[in-house]
């Protein structure tokens, strides 16, 4: 089956936005294992949009179209769907109906400039939008159904998930229960997890799941999609391919699914009542803005403090300066008991970066030496990791929060990741 | 003259990676006055290939075709421009010859693969590379000039400024001088801003000034684009122009072309020899986050304090605790004095933001008070923000970086924004 998207809207075609859109249908289609060939941008333009679900019409078995289904004169996806199609546009009863309801239920009146989103082609098939007025909408044109979506993000995602890809599941006769399992990690190259991870789909029948990658360094993210005939065959599909990446990934995996680093490192200090300290260095307040806004962190994080000038430092955690003349691990130890001491933290973690001379270059490196101290312990971890500044600092941020995940799930803290320089 | 671009890539059609290669492209155009009329997305596939170069080659005047330059079996447009020009693929030694000279200045041996980079169709002209490997070049299919660029970003921005847009410009009969000016501004809106500005377009002769913005929350980028026969002509036309906005916009614009706010405010520090102290609590050590790894922040950036609760943040400045058991401009005034005081630096910024309860939401605000203390005066501003927690989170960011901004430039620090709830 054959798969276009076409996506329309002058400020995607002047580059006002990135097609962020796009990516996330093209994204969601893979993961369930549709693949689409072939994706068209067009403006606000009658004689453009005209000819791009033409073209696409006599290409495609299926087509997405995202944008121009808002009530401004701008938006003409619905009249020239109906053109393509050669039906009239009517006015939807059902539709207008549901609007005005929606605005009912926020004690607002319809403005009568949305009347013009319930006006949809002769025959077209409604595919709902909880979550807006913007009305979704099927309609055959050449030899392709053609699947109409808002512009507006929120609103296609539902759309898509809840209304279009099962649509297109049935229309590729593909078995229909489909499930998308994902690892983050930090520390293993897309590469090196490629081949640490060679042959696990071979465990499931059948092809049934899929491996792939999402690289956004720092972090890289391992993704599993799986089909099956409904949910219990699609966990007896996944479960031992699943159980293979954790055992081979291991401690590298920081969180699964919709899980983040900085929620998984919240939720286990927050489980054992435990309260942080941060202090940082060249991270800026990074690893700090990483967890302090995030809800419940009121009750866990305590203080983080951010100095560039190593007197400072001292000076913010009550400690004598001769303590931190060189950065080192043992440096390190030394700021983040103090950091526990001065603040009555029952964590703290302190990731200070001694910086390479010079202007920024592809060959600037930065050396990381961090440490946490808690009631009973302490650990420290010494890295370089080489790359240019925003490399660097992107870096520490997030080999702070990993140990810090680390040594909170009891894992050997210091274990060596992919992007540091030996 | 009608202008195409097309983008090639398995990476970019199956959302591995987001197109920002053509947002890019595409505003550089409209920056000259040039604008794209279709964009077509296809895999590393030799059918989709020739079938969109054919395709834009009977629609377009001037195509741009982005990505398929590289060395390995997937990069397959060289192949398929000359089949669509219908032309032989032959070696150009003059590329061959750079080349190679380019991995001797680097002390490499060129590997075998890289010979594919020089194999062009016939008579194609290059368009250099100086800053990879990859082998620009453009012929000419169906109707239009094909311009062919390298994937790699900082490659294919060389390519497109130095030698493509000339082309195109030349192509178009456009005057080849083009300048583009930036304003950037915090707390006006773009609707307000276009209100604001109306009219301005006119003070330059003939057209030869386009007014555009570009919002990206919280700041809004005002963009002047200039054309005109050489720079002084350019320098003419963009004077009446550039000094009405600058007018209009007054005390909003923060940093103009390449400037950034961070980057004006620490300029603005240094050059008085003043230190940096910074509270911060729901903005968690993003404003930080902004300033401290500057090159020259060393220097000026002194401590920053990241606290969620209020007894920690008097604790963190020694400041009696009950200076602070409401959010006030007033408590703000008294942290921010604390910081001055605690840490020695000659200016303080205490951001503090008292949030609404609940789950996150569309209507979720906070309410900002931040202050500023130096040795002279003080200045405190209040404001309310509404939008949801990311939303007040980053507004408080800009406001506090602005307010100081405002505070070192000698402007009120306390003027009313679009994004402030009465």
């Amino acid at each position: 089956m054959r798969i276009e998207v076409v996506c329309t809207g002058d400020e995607v075609l002047t580059g006002k936005i990135v097609n962020t859109n796009f990516s996330y249908i093209t994204q969601k289609l893979e993961d369930v294992g549709l693949s689409v060939s072939w994706e068209t941008t067009v403006g606000d333009d009658r004689e453009e949009l005209l000819r791009a679900f033409r073209l696409a019409g006599e290409r495609a078995d299926a087509v997405i179209v995202n944008g121009g289904l808002g009530p401004t004169v701008d938006d003409l996806s619905q009249e020239i769907a109906a053109k393509a199609a050669g039906v009239d546009l009517v006015l939807s009863d059902e539709w207008l109906a549901r609007m005005e309801s929606y605005f009912q239920r926020r004690s607002r009146v319809m403005p009568p400039n949305n009347r013009k989103q319930a006006m949809l082609p002769a025959g077209a098939e409604i595919l709902d939008n909880p979550v807006g007025t913007a009305c979704g909408f099927a309609v055959t044109i050449g030899k392709a159904r053609f699947f109409f979506t808002p512009g507006v993000p929120r609103e296609l995602r539902r759309m898509l998930e809840e209304q279009i890809i099962p649509r297109l599941l049935a229309k590729s006769g593909r078995q229909s229960a489909v499930y998308l399992k994902r690892f983050h990690s930090y520390g293993i190259g897309e590469s090196h997890a490629d081949t640490l991870l060679a042959g696990v789909e071979a465990l499931a029948p059948d092809g049934s799941v899929k491996l792939g990658f999402r690289a956004h360094y720092p972090q890289l993210e391992t993704k599993l999609s799986v089909r099956g005939s409904d949910p219990d065959d699609v966990r007896r599909k996944l479960a031992p391919v699943e159980q293979e990446v954790r055992k081979r990934l291991g401690n590298f995996i920081l969180a699964e699914n919709d899980q983040t680093l900085e929620g998984v490192v919240l939720d286990a200090l927050a489980a054992r009542g435990a309260t942080l300290a941060l202090v940082e260095t060249f991270t800026g307040g990074l690893i700090a803005g990483r967890l302090a806004h995030l809800p419940g962190a009121e009750k866990v994080f305590r203080r983080g403090v951010v100095a560039r000038d190593s007197g400072e430092i001292c000076a913010a955690v009550a400690l004598d300066t001769g303590a931190l003349t060189v950065v080192t691990p043992e440096a390190a130890e030394a700021v983040a008991r103090a950091a526990r001491r001065a603040t009555g933290a029952t964590h703290a973690l302190a990731v200070l970066v001694d910086l390479d001379e010079g202007a920024d270059r592809i060959e600037f490196a930065g050396t990381i030496c961090l440490a946490i101290a808690a009631e009973r312990a302490t650990a420290t971890r010494r890295s370089r990791i080489v790359g240019g500044r925003d490399w660097v600092r992107l870096g520490a941020v997030e080999m702070g929060l990993d140990c810090l995940r680390r040594y909170l799930q009891g894992l050997p803290v210091a274990e060596r990741i992919d992007f540091e320089k030996a």
